[in-house]
């Protein structure tokens, strides 16, 4: 399916809803996926660290691994989605950090200036920090990057559902990823909509807002 | 101003970057930033325990308590926005959960069987959970709506930035909130953008995407 690129901020944000139902046997191409995954990414990041990762489940073997990861309440969503996608913090996003900013310079982007100062003022915070911070900056990156791909995906004509139940201790070593550099934030199912999702309610606002 | 609702996905998501000079002296009214805020929170959250809450800035005293707060490399965008916005997330959602499912039961968006299996499946998770667990699943909520307030700052033609830099130890206590209940999450300044954005880099989504 082609991104449908002039979908409205009204259809794309402020009517989407959680799909838990798909058609299953959809399937959807690794390109399209890809630009999906690439169109989440314009998200920002804490300094531009973009402490994300991805894990594709998209065919049999990918998807039964998904399955045996989710708790039973996510089954239908996990088991008629044509993908479903965890994303994940990556606390050692800092270790190329320069190489990043570097080539900002290299492109005329930045000054050298503007560089020195960014290796200066934020690396040092990084290199420095103890895990629980950096877990915490990944999660924050990773959930901002996942709540684009839920836009991305209803921006390309499907339907999404963010699952946070699975079994968060084993998705690391499920997908054969380093324990001590990959934190699992999310996942992510995607596919044609098979059900009117249900319309949830949001609190009011004036009950989560202070004026200081 | 009003929103620019019909704002197209290009326009409002792929095209964003973040904006960190603002015109002074524009003033935002509270019923946009409410408008906004209210647009922000259709983001997902778990179990739509909405675990998120905000503190606006939008007055010289509000602004002077942010710019206390943060760390002078944001001082220009803190200094000539509009207002900035703390996103904090709520480690007691939880508390207030069966209120807002009886809700809707009540209107008839779900029946008493599916209502009574949240409560039995949900529920107990975040009742019986310490406070690691509420802390980082608040802050999934906290940056997923942080997510879709900079697209709503964007959507009602503003620019936006989110800063991590900040003492975050300072912020509870400043705004005098519940230290026990609340932790910051991001800080968004809005305004009217004063300068041309740095058109930042992002990775290859290649080399942060595993198929599983």
């Amino acid at each position: 399916m082609d991104a449908t690129k002039e979908v409205s901020y009204t259809d794309l944000m402020l009517k989407r809803q959680s799909v838990r139902k798909f058609k299953p046997d959809v399937e959807i191409s690794r390109d399209e996926i890809m630009t999906m995954l690439k169109e989440a990414t314009t998200a920002p990041s804490a300094c531009n660290l973009q402490s994300w990762h991805f894990v594709v489940c998209n065919d049999k073997a990918g998807k039964q691994k998904a399955h045996d990861l989710v708790m039973p309440f996510n089954y239908p969503q996990t088991d008629t989605c044509s993908a479903i996608i965890f994303v994940l913090g990556d606390t050692q996003s800092h270790e190329k950090y320069r190489a990043v900013w570097n080539k900002m310079c290299d492109e005329g982007r930045i000054t050298p200036e503007k560089r020195d100062e960014i290796f200066q003022t934020f690396l040092p915070l990084y290199e420095h920090a103890d895990r629980d911070f950096l877990v915490k900056d990944s999660m924050i990156d990773a959930s901002m990057v996942a709540m684009q791909l839920l836009l991305a995906a209803r921006a390309h004509g499907y339907g999404a559902n963010p699952l946070a139940g699975y079994a968060a201790d084993k998705v690391v070593s499920t997908f054969g990823l380093d324990k001590d550099r990959y934190v699992p934030v999310m996942a992510i199912a995607i596919g044609e909509p098979d059900e009117t999702p249900i319309k949830s309610i949001r609190y009011n606002v004036d009950e989560l807002t202070d004026f200081a």
